[in-house]
């Protein structure tokens, strides 16, 4: 392709909202456009850096057994409504009506349509276990679209879906979809991990999200740099030793209510008593559908209400209100377990030890100190319900837990029989006898991966593509085009190296030499090859976008060098 | 690819509203479902088609120059009402709004989208002429989705939009597509003619639809087997002569009116007066934008509204009413030319040369006979306004056109500067001045050509896919899969050809022989190979779905006998 005729507007600046470096850097190549908050066009170089991703998947998918099929966007609203997705969408489902009045969903995701389609055309344990995959544009009204294509509101998903008879079926599916995932990411370049991930209300048993390792990722991955164990943030536990600390060092004083007028966070506390948060004890006061709870936890630590919600098997958690809390016979701002029979106490792992702690005296300005867990608590019961906090080991090797941010590019989840029974998608077993299949679903953002790839292959100076996703693999720069031995040079490169297949953009513009190697740069192909003062003694530059330096090469020796370096 | 696998739901019997061919066999051979009315879901083998076509399209694209992009299909309405078109385009357009209330169109075609952008990004001569494409889900309301892919409110499109600085460069840009396009459905399959169409309101100059030919297609084309003319019949124009006619045979006898009472219609009047409906002109009345018109026209042929706005004109025309008539000094039924002095009057061709004609005697219950065209109705404005008639002839060579029924799989469109003016698409020339750019806009229905190669290829047996579109080139099958010599010659049959690059579908699965070559016959692939009695011999079977005729093979000559067939 010669750069001449390329629709690619390359930009200096970007816009201000810019936050994400793949966002600024996919404008600034002119790889997207933006149509609307959350919406983008793809130019030409961005589509192929996307088509290449696709190709990837596909080629994963298929080796893993898949079959690739494709959904329509407009899903009937009946189909939701069976599921009861409809109402628990909310306004994250965009919904409209036909001009015979009735309504569809702009599909989100696929369960209700491929099961439908299931129900109706598998009905023999013979035709199982089949998995069917598609990369189809999904839309979901995010309230807050944002770093480009790393949150939209129209996006480019690989969805796909296993049918299995068994729960070690779907075992088998499962595994095969996560071997595929760890493929695609390690083919696109990336930098990822796979995370246990909590499987929530939806119903499902195992699940992990694929995390692409990224400063501005939404996500907290807690991680072993040691073993493999990884979870993100609402799933991984962690353990904690509180022996030696502060909290456990000094000698065994007893309960002493201490006056802390107006002092209620954990922060204030601290600073008026000098004391570390790791030595007082926080009590939170929930209600758990309609019972009151205390939850006790050191006080540097938070509460991770997902873990909660299991602990105590409800759907929902509210906060006790002031007259809930007095009705307790405490006062909001300095509850503490010390002498409250009359309410369930729960104990996160994190206090377990603590011999010199402060509490609340459910008394308004005053807390207890010295209080000894062991000894003036009684018999508490301990869970985990937190977030892993600084400092915790693995429970798998006893090495400190390290934290990093992720963008989630892929999900793979054990759904088990929720939308078979809820679409009556049911098989015959050998006998007649009628059972719902056991599905998984598995998600690749393909156009999120697009943007992580970016996130993670970057500098100041722009993209530098993984040879596999690059839009091209050569840049070709001729520095003056008016001059006619180095046109006539760059023809004959750009013609041998095409023809040997390799992919090659030819800059033929009529530009500033700082121009062009600014734009190669930023463009970030993996090997810039210029054309200039040397072309009588048919030598040219190289630069590996990656390394940085550049080096001249005969002509004669082109093709045998990219072989070396792309094969 | 093992079938025993393959999602491949084949039917018996189809639902009884499934009108056409394709829709049929579509549906039988598993390649498609219906999610709703117009909305499709494609199937494994159904994808695999769609793909193979939108690698040709992509293909003869670049090959022409065109550059890929891909917008989205959210459009937000201003774009809509800046052109225009949100008012104009009726329930068709699906329309929807975010979370926000923010209204949105499901695209349905492009050029809003892409205007703005191009808009955006390119303001100079330099980096003109540019064509793009995308291939992409359009959404159509249709009032009256049918025929399965031909006709849905869900499909995949390839749309192109070219924009050059001068009609002259429109003129280039648009032949390079136009040439595309005959590649495209030549490599496709299809039996088509590209056609002359009108340009109607858009205020286009030039257009051609391609038209795949095919019985249930709903334009009809007008076209000469002799020379290349073609046209659609809003466009086509022939030539009639009425020389040596009945109407222009009979010696000249003066006007002479004939009592014919209640005898309002043309096929009344010929049959009252054993006349044929050539020997009648028809006097319609219409009313273009306020100005009342008789339009005289051969009692055979219809008026062609297009072309009568286009001679007139005018955007609308409507019917006169019985009063407005009698203010001319007619009578609804009894209209005729001789003696409405007060009225413009506009002649067909067709009635050129009729010198012993009927006419309305603008009296209730009264024609006039005898009528001489030339020597009666004095000075006429000839103008051809009808739709081409049976036996009229060709414009270029003279030989008689033909009529046949087309489906339109392509439309090519000189825009001009609708939509650059609207939405304010300028560009700088050499000298500084800003100008409109010039567009063409160029359309390729994907899963309609789908839908028309099956129409085209198929028997009472199924699908006789081109080699190009085949899902699978090979169906190889085992006669007895419990057979362990069949089983392992069918193996090492698939891993040869496989290896060699073909693409196979293996029937493994345990069915009994009449329903495996049914189902074979059905799905249409190429060449069958059947492995079955004669494996102890390493003889195969072969057929190839277009000759019909079973022939024997040594599998040593397999690879020579598929090199012959395919490349």
């Amino acid at each position: 392709m010669r750069q001449q005729r390329l629709l690619n507007p390359t930009l200096r600046d970007v816009p201000g909202d810019a936050e994400a470096a793949s966002h600024r850097l996919m404008l600034r190549a002119g790889l997207i456009r933006q149509l609307s908050s959350g919406i983008y066009s793809y130019l030409p170089l961005g589509l192929k850096a996307l088509q290449h991703i696709q190709t990837i998947v596909r080629e994963e998918m298929d080796r893993a057994g898949a079959q690739e099929m494709l959904m329509p966007a407009l899903h009937p609203a009946e189909l939701w409504k069976a599921s009861g997705r409809w109402d628990v969408y909310g306004p994250e489902l965009m919904r409209l009506e036909d001009r015979n009045g009735r309504e569809f969903a702009l599909g989100a995701t696929h369960e209700e349509v491929i099961t439908t389609l299931i129900k109706d055309e598998i009905h023999s344990y013979k035709k199982l276990p089949v998995t069917l995959y598609q990369i189809q544009t999904k839309y979901r009204d995010e309230r807050r679209p944002r770093f480009g294509l790393l949150r939209g509101r129209e996006f480019l998903m690989k969805d796909a879906y296993s049918f299995d008879r068994s729960t070690s079926g779907l075992d088998a599916s499962y595994q095969a979809m996560f071997d595929a995932y760890v493929n695609i990411f390690t083919r696109c370049g990336l930098q990822f991990r796979a995370v246990e991930a909590d499987s929530g209300a939806i119903g499902g048993t195992d699940t992990h999200e694929f995390m692409a390792l990224a400063d501005v990722g939404e996500d907290t991955i807690v991680h072993c740099p040691s073993c493999q164990y990884a979870a993100n943030l609402e799933k991984a536990t962690g353990v904690i030793t509180n022996e030696g600390t502060s909290s456990t060092g000094l000698p065994q004083a007893q309960p002493t209510k201490i006056h802390t007028p107006g002092v209620t966070s954990i922060k204030q506390l601290s600073q008026f008593l000098t004391i570390e948060p790791q030595q007082i004890i926080k009590s939170v006061a929930i209600k758990a559908e309609g019972a009151p709870v205390i939850v006790l936890i050191r006080g540097d630590l938070e509460i991770n209400e997902i873990k909660l919600k299991q602990v105590l098997g409800v759907a929902e958690i509210t906060m006790l209100s002031e007259a809930e809390i007095q009705a307790l016979g405490s006062i909001a701002g300095f509850i503490g377990p010390v002498g409250l029979s009359s309410v369930k106490l729960l104990a996160d792992t994190s206090i377990q030890g603590l011999n010199n702690a402060v509490v609340g005296a459910n008394e308004a300005d005053y807390h207890l100190q010295h209080v000894d867990v062991q000894r003036d608590l009684g018999e508490l019961t301990y869970v985990d319900v937190r977030n892993v906090g600084q400092g915790e080991s693995c429970i798998h090797c006893g090495n400190e837990l390290a934290f990093a941010r992720g963008i989630e590019v892929g999900h793979v989840f054990k759904l088990g029989t929720k939308y078979s029974e809820s679409l009556g998608a049911t098989f015959s077993d050998e006998n007649g006898v009628s059972e719902p299949m056991i599905m998984g679903c598995y998600g690749i953002g393909v156009s999120r991966v697009l943007a992580a790839v970016i996130e993670q292959h970057q500098d100041e100076r722009g993209i530098i593509w993984p040879n596999a996703i690059a839009p091209y693999s050569i840049h070709l720069l001729t520095v003056q085009v008016k001059d006619e031995a180095q046109m006539t040079l760059s023809e004959e490169i750009y013609q041998t190296l095409t023809s040997a297949g390799y992919s090659v953009l030819w800059d033929d513009r009529e530009e500033r030499p700082g121009v062009k190697f600014n734009d190669a740069d930023l463009l970030g192909f993996p090997l810039r090859l210029t054309v200039g003062k040397k072309t009588s003694e048919r030598i040219i530059e190289c630069k590996e976008r990656r390394q940085g330096e550049v080096y001249e090469l005969n002509v004669e020796q082109l093709l045998t060098h990219c072989q070396s370096l792309f094969n």
